[in-house]
């Protein structure tokens, strides 16, 4: 396949922010992708895949100027304006407006797959990236936000983590708050990004971004419980009398009936998720003590859909950092190496002895073994070096002596005990 | 997410060549998926991955000029000129020659991802799909490509097709015979591409293309064996005497030694492979009475990571074409519909039994099944009929005189029994 003579050597390398899997690290993601799996598909979530490619329409527009500029989009060969997937929701809305009415409703499903932002690469931030997602629609209930809530809680401690928050606010909540306080509508999104900075600039860095989006004293007064997130759940929903809170304290009287660790679930007033176009519970989860940014967000957003279906359509959803939870596991010591696939190497002896190492291999994979057999018959010393750098764990060798006995010699490389094994009896030897 | 007004309707639809997988239909492929991965797994293959992106030059000029103009590329937010992952080869190669001195030797890789073709679709051909590569880089050994033949037969096995043939051919046979036949180099790859169309075109058509070619009478005398695929293997080799017929022989003889049932592996003279850069030993497997062109292919190349390293590297691989596999199962009737995830739907009788539904569904996840709860106290047929469309086998009911019982009604959805069970025995009800 390869037809450029040795004077054209193209450097192997690959683009920043993409990356290269080899086996070890491949198994450790493959291994943290079935736990995440296992969770979503206990709560009955179903898979579903979209394409890379996708209409340039699509995608553009749906994540605001920022998002649009990071898109990756070009011309394909039919002259169409293409774009490769930017987030799992905007494509699930888009095939949900297509399909929705051969679908069950509510609908859930998750997805997990690659999406390409050409943002700056830093550590947990690449250019390529999976998404593990699950998204319900069409059920307003709040008995969604709860399950959400579980998975969230159930995927990070399956995954080991034992300290985490699932940080909570209602969007709504602070409409209602922004409302009374007489915050005009075109200063909305201004106010909540500045809130949405409290963790990075302080309080005091809040106040200043206020005074330049023209906020008064009393207003700022009256803004403050946003600001304030000391005290219980309790204790910061009194602040809030008078204001859109039930949705809040419906969570918080949910959580407590599950098994849900109390204090995990923390309503965080000032929780804002960016600028996403959420206008229910939001969430955001933070691994305590691990320096990595959230590992997972989402909530509700009243019209999903909007972009493609003139039927209104209510979606909350969650997505997983996959790549950040896999650095914040390694980071953790969550994420020892994980075995490869070969159980056995079966080693060659001589061209002579061939037949009785097929023969054995054989016996292996009808015993539903995974091994592998040696291909060339070179000296032991080296074959046992490449199941020793494979960390294969048993080695098998069928030389003269053993075959004319019908059995093998096998060795267990971890304690280097090695017993010659009846052939009959060789799968009952490997545990 | 979605900002547009309902004014601005894009209409949800994808690029052609390109698929969404609804629930059922990903199921499936899972499914199939999981078998290959299985058989991979068996024989001692970990997974690599590699980027979808890449640098433009590591994908062009590998695959010639047809190859070149149906790979997606164009100029990222760097100026630099990227390309989508064309097929899973030479990123492997790529990757291959940066990390050779990490890998064991030899090494032995699967790799199943999505490629990308600007190709016009139709029947099992797409412009998104996925290949499911192995390859072993670093032995001449023909023991691989016995490994290889006994993959694809257990592959194919497994699947469930009965009726395949495994087409083997030797390039450096081919040549020989070339050679022996004084055809001229710069004739050498009109005439193995004419000699790889016999099937479309028969005999009188190749000798046509023979005739343009240059090819005289007596020449063509000399090379009417490679266009003669009548008899046994022996025979066939017969007519080769003299010329390089040692690693057909070899592999002959080596799958009489393993479990490949007699006619399986076929030699066929005619077999070519395209123009790809084979140099040994060559393979295609075609499904015996369905009409969908080959599902497996590949070979030996004495020089596979030649564009990106001066040493040399031999390496044999395979790649089966997931679609069509999963196209000829359907076809075979040898694919029925899989389960979805969920066993159970915990339906949810009144807003004052919420704790009580949420209580069953950890009782069933905590005994490892999945399960779901309906997220609306609706009329419990519509919740039935919910548990039905998504083909849900059994439906637990919680209301006010079970909860006293501690119990739940359990029904069983495909015999219609229905039974009043403990809350601590419904684990155990559950198959």
């Amino acid at each position: 396949m390869v037809i450029l003579s040795a004077m054209n050597i193209i450097e192997p390398r690959i683009l920043k922010g993409t990356r290269d899997f080899l086996p070890q690290d491949k198994a450790k993601r493959d291994f943290v992708m079935k736990r995440i799996i296992s969770i979503f598909e206990r709560y009955g979530y179903d898979s579903i895949e979209t394409p890379v490619i996708e209409y340039a329409e699509t995608i553009l527009g749906k994540y605001g100027a920022e998002g649009d500029k990071l898109t990756y989009n070009f011309e394909d060969h039919g002259c169409r304006q293409v774009a490769l997937r930017y987030d799992q929701t905007v494509p699930f809305a888009r095939l949900y407006a297509a399909n929705h009415n051969d679908l069950p409703s509510p609908f859930k499903r998750y997805q997990i797959s690659r999406v390409w932002r050409a943002d700056k690469p830093q550590k947990g931030r690449y250019r390529e990236f999976y998404q593990c997602d699950i998204d319900i629609i069409g059920t307003d209930s709040l008995l969604v936000e709860l399950e959400l809530v579980k998975v969230m809680n159930d995927v990070l401690l399956d995954l080991g983590f034992e300290d985490f928050t699932i940080k909570m606010n209602d969007r709504a909540l602070m409409d209602s708050v922004l409302d009374g306080v007489g915050v005009p509508a075109e200063n909305r999104i201004p106010v909540i990004t500045a809130i949405d900075k409290l963790e990075k600039i302080g309080q005091d860095g809040v106040w200043l971004e206020f005074d330049k989006i023209g906020i008064s004293d009393s207003q700022k007064e009256e803004l403050s419980p946003l600001l304030d997130r000391t005290g219980t759940n309790e204790e910061k929903l009194e602040r809030f009398d008078g204001f859109m809170t039930k949705r809040i304290e419906k969570m918080l009287e949910l959580s407590s009936l599950s098994d849900i660790k109390p204090g995990c679930l923390q309503f965080d007033v000032s929780l804002a998720r960016g600028l996403d176009y959420y206008t229910g519970i939001i969430f955001e989860v933070v691994l305590n003590g691990v320096d990595i940014g959230s590992v997972c967000g989402g909530g509700r957003y009243d019209d999903l859909c909007g972009s493609f279906s003139k039927k209104e359509f209510t979606g909350t959803g969650i997505s997983f950092g996959f790549d950040r939870l896999v650095l914040a596991m390694e980071e953790s010591g969550l994420l020892e190496d994980v075995g490869l696939n070969s159980k056995v190497l079966v080693t060659l002896f001589d061209e002579k002895h061939e037949a009785d190492s097929i023969n054995v291999l054989e016996i292996l994979h009808n015993g539903g073994i995974n091994a592998e057999m040696y291909f060339e018959p070179v000296k032991l010393g080296k074959q046992f070096k490449y199941a020793d750098k494979k960390g294969i764990p048993y080695v098998v060798v069928a030389g003269p002596e053993e075959v004319g006995n019908s059995s093998v010699l096998l060795k267990t490389m971890a304690s280097g005990e090695q017993q010659e094994v009846a052939l009959e009896d060789l799968i009952n030897h490997i545990s």
